[in-house]
């Protein structure tokens, strides 16, 4: 076996992983917590399916262990100040970080980003932990669509977006 | 339960969810094979490691459940054609795919992009099987950082990079 590599060096390489960028969110018995989240992907069709990464300390990992409940919200470019704060460190009550953006409730009751880009609606099967992190994996039960513009885009540590078509030089 | 969402909603959704591109690619006795895939992210530090999604219906998830080892190449802009080559059907022989590019071996077998903008060696310690598509998770063994430009960005089913940090508007 190799040694395994420093995590800096590892940290070094993943700013150099573009993502877009969403926010998770569920609610149980009441109690609503959500997190900005890059590490979110696509899985399969028949029944549509996605993965989320997400901390195991959080307080958002412990609502969707008990709701098994969970929004993928994909946001926009505008969106970029509601990423910060589902971002930051916990302050106070995780409801606090609601009073931005405009929040509905979903058939599962996740709350649902209303101008997301698209909002996912899903019902979390498998929670697969992993040390430090629980990969959840939802199966899609509803889709909301918001009004269409430039999806915010995680780089190098910072939020930026993606160049307009016309101006790819390829 | 819901009904499930139709697929082509779910598709027009995740055409929403950008994504860095790269290319998971492995070696077993002699054979590589290699494909593009978006659906890639960071998972865990201590060991650091990383979790890609591929359909197991191609060579490249035959490859990787002998050979237990992967290569992550994260694409830059200048990638684009190479990205459509190892996402395009299968012609011929894998093999004829990585004559574009300049690729290594890395000390697990797999082959290493030269110039990505960094290539992530990893030994695939689980397999994670979930109907069409499984879950690798890689334990990353080494990292090589190619020279530093802007990365490929896979958005709307075609490709784009990122505005400079400068044109952002927010």
């Amino acid at each position: 076996m190799a040694l395994p590599v420093e995590d800096s060096t590892f940290r070094n390489s993943m700013r150099l992983l573009a993502s877009g960028v969403t926010i998770v969110a569920t609610s149980f018995q009441g109690r609503r917590s959500g997190l900005t989240a890059t590490a979110v992907c696509s899985l399969a069709l028949s029944p549509a399916r996605v993965l989320a990464s997400i901390n195991m300390q959080g307080h958002t990992y412990g609502l969707v262990s008990e709701s098994r409940c969970m929004s993928v919200n994909l946001l926009a470019q505008d969106h970029q100040l509601l990423a910060e704060r589902f971002a930051a460190k916990r302050a106070a009550e995780d409801e606090d970080r609601f009073v931005y953006g405009e929040w509905t409730t979903a058939m599962t009751g996740a709350p649902m980003l209303a101008d997301a880009l698209a909002a996912l609606d899903c019902r979390v099967t498998e929670i697969i932990p992993l040390d430090t992190h629980a990969i959840l994996i939802g199966v899609v039960e509803d889709i909301s669509f918001g009004p269409h513009r430039p999806p915010l885009i995680h780089f190098e540590a910072g939020f930026t977006s993606v160049l307009a078509r016309a101006e790819t030089h390829s």
